[in-house]
């Protein structure tokens, strides 16, 4: 997918014709991306998409196709369809890890330039912020719910077909096994898994037709969906097609912890005590946990994942903080926001136990042993800084963190921030 | 945009491979697009995007590169690859009227062809009708609530970058007066509007200097942002700079209902009769509801419209309906269906309120007068039909959709569907 400058709410460049025009929009300012609040109830946030920000900032450019559409409709006036032709995002962004968690207040992306170069990129930066983060939360928690068995994502038919190859992403940065996603497949190097839809089973003149079909296509290394009729049927259909050594059934429908148990005793009776079993059809995390006594062997995940889970967007903001080197904040009721550029550490207990996040307007905490620094450089100068964490790091990173957070964080239930956020100094 | 042939689920060609090698690839075929039940409470469902899909399905192709990824991903053999590279939908589509409202079984898409080639759709065909109608149900009640006030759609923030320009144009068609996002104003003509964030006032070195910035940019046919510090005097500032003509004054946080009427009071003790108030920040259409009687002219519905208000996916569902002309349906529990192609008129009394759908597989419904046939052709021969309707065409659709419903249809309390679905004959 092409970059597009247009992807951007029509009051920025609002903003950035009257800042050219009065002379402010050289000033340096600093953007901060951060939550106020968590979704109601959840323990940690997981920051994602910041894989997929940095070649979309590096190419974020105003075509004169653009700059025609902008002109004609009067969005902008000629001075800044000029300035817009040459638009090149030349500041430096910092920020935290991708797969790194955050708490309310976490400075999770810090933006820094001219006003006029990172008021242009507000829409852009929240969008992939908002949507992956929001994802990749979900996903985390059914990973944990899943307890080290696997979890396949197949909800992109439940979302925006391009929202659905970024979740299909942020849910493998989760932790899931894999996507259905051929395009995530493709463009981010994931995992793609699928074997047949009820439909295959319905387009064949008997279930042992269709999965004997499948069977000689793609060989007893599949997994047979067996509840389109009677899901018991459908079991001895699979395994006498294929044998004992079928690698999966797949059931989708019906109380699935009663029919797992039901399906394990009947392939064993059968002999196919390594097949495993598949099950599918609206698991959220609560689903998936309360599976955790059955005899399952992976779960498919679809339209809970890719929608969040009940919380479908992360609710950052992109918060002017700096002007010129002094802080600046929006001092209206309920928003209390402290201003200035800020520096953050998580600190944590000798074994590792993160205990306390601390962020610092306008200087850095006092560092303590087993303090972690928890931002880092993205992009210099407009440009992407070289060795970036791949996807597979960034995996690796979140697993870590979970790892590190007091084991109420992980808890599915509803309750406060796992790690508490300090805030010190420099409030306007 | 391009069209990605790999916004497709694995699944669906593993399943084309292994009916390619069965010989049941070219079996006629009919698959349905339904709900089989509404999100919790709602009354009625919106029918968007049926106005992207003609174009996405006609431009749907397996280029070179995409066919050489699935051949060394294992995804498909050689025999597949060559069908793929040379797909083209060829068959026919038929549907509900985009802007059309359904209820639980409405059949609002139909698609039929070989099985190969319909079965290969059934990713982009959910995931376009499940984002856009989820989108647009969620905005229909918004303005419903607005009574006749605009609604601005201002939530590209909150969403993945590309579902936003989608987001928009759903809430659009649902009767939204403006977006914020400039790529649905380039793409689909929708008004675009917006002015100036929090930011542009704290660059500024005082609220005036911002807002003598803005007007002398943007004239006095703008609205102000007069929450950044204290906004009766960000009210007072306004008119000060601006004088009594200007447009608007927006108010983006606090208790709206409160502060719309004291800043009523106050603009008009300053002369500024005729300044409009817009208010947005989280509101729904249970906070829009709320300000009914409170001088506000104008609403900007951000975060809620995008995520559909806590239906953030229309649960619609891509089924095998019918093969060579015979009804199929899966049988397993829970998930009764009706098999075979359906025909479905709307009822109404002779006063023009809708009264029942009637649902008819294989067959059609006796006509009664005061019938409204759902269904109209989308493509032939895989070719979209001439005359498409408009998105103007759809939005006033919607507007008149609603206005044939029993008023309770369009409470925002949770209820029943407003129109009882009777399905009819046809069960294999």
């Amino acid at each position: 997918m092409t970059t597009s400058s247009l992807l951007t709410d029509h009051y920025e460049l609002t903003m950035l014709s009257a800042a050219l025009r009065d002379g402010t929009a050289d000033r340096r300012c600093v953007f901060e991306v951060f939550a106020r609040r968590l979704p109601t109830g959840r323990r940690y946030g997981v920051v994602a998409g910041t894989g997929r920000l940095p070649s979309l900032i590096a190419d974020f450019r105003f075509s004169e196709e653009d700059v025609a559409f902008l002109t004609e409709r009067g969005v902008v006036d000629r001075a800044t369809a000029r300035w817009l032709a040459g638009y090149r995002f030349s500041g430096d962004i910092d920020g935290y890890a991708e797969g790194e968690l955050f708490f309310p207040g976490s400075p999770i992306l810090t933006v820094s330039g001219t006003f006029a170069e990172c008021v242009a990129l507000e829409t852009l930066v929240l969008s992939v912020l908002n949507h992956d983060s929001a994802i990749a939360a979900a996903a985390a928690r059914m990973v944990t719910a899943a307890r080290g068995r696997s979890v396949i994502e197949m909800g992109s038919r439940r979302t925006h077909e391009e929202a659905a190859v970024a979740a299909a992403r942020a849910a493998y940065l989760a932790g899931f096994a894999f996507t259905s996603n051929l395009e995530a497949g493709r463009r981010y190097g994931i995992p793609t898994t699928g074997t047949a839809a009820h439909a295959f089973t319905l387009l064949h003149d008997s279930e042992q037709a269709a999965f004997a079909s499948q069977v000689a296509a793609l060989g007893k290394q599949t997994t047979l969906l067996v509840d389109t009729y009677d899901i018991a049927q459908g079991i001895r259909n699979a395994i006498a097609v294929a044998g004992s050594d079928l690698r999966a059934v797949r059931i989708d429908s019906g109380d699935l912890s009663v029919l797992a148990s039901e399906s394990r005793a009947l392939l064993d009776s059968l002999g196919a005590t390594d097949t495993q079993i598949i099950v599918s059809g609206d698991l959220d995390e609560y689903a998936i946990a309360a599976l955790a006594a059955e005899p399952v062997d992976a779960y498919g995940a679809g339209t809970a994942v890719v929608v969040g889970s009940g919380a479908p967007t992360a609710g950052l903001v992109y918060k002017l903080v700096e002007v010129d080197g002094r802080p600046v904040v929006k001092r209206s009721e309920h928003k209390a926001t402290v201003g200035g550029r800020k520096t953050a550490v998580r600190r944590h207990k000798p074994t590792g136990t993160a205990t306390e996040e601390v962020v610092v307007s306008l200087g850095a905490p006092a560092p303590e042993p087993h303090d972690r620094l928890l931002q880092r450089a993205f992009l210099r100068d407009g440009v992407p800084v070289p060795d970036l964490p791949t996807l597979h790091d960034s995996r690796e990173h979140l697993r870590q963190c979970l790892i590190s957070i007091p084991w109420e964080g992980l808890k599915l239930s509803a309750g406060d921030p796992a790690v508490p956020v300090t805030m010190l100094g420099g409030s306007a």
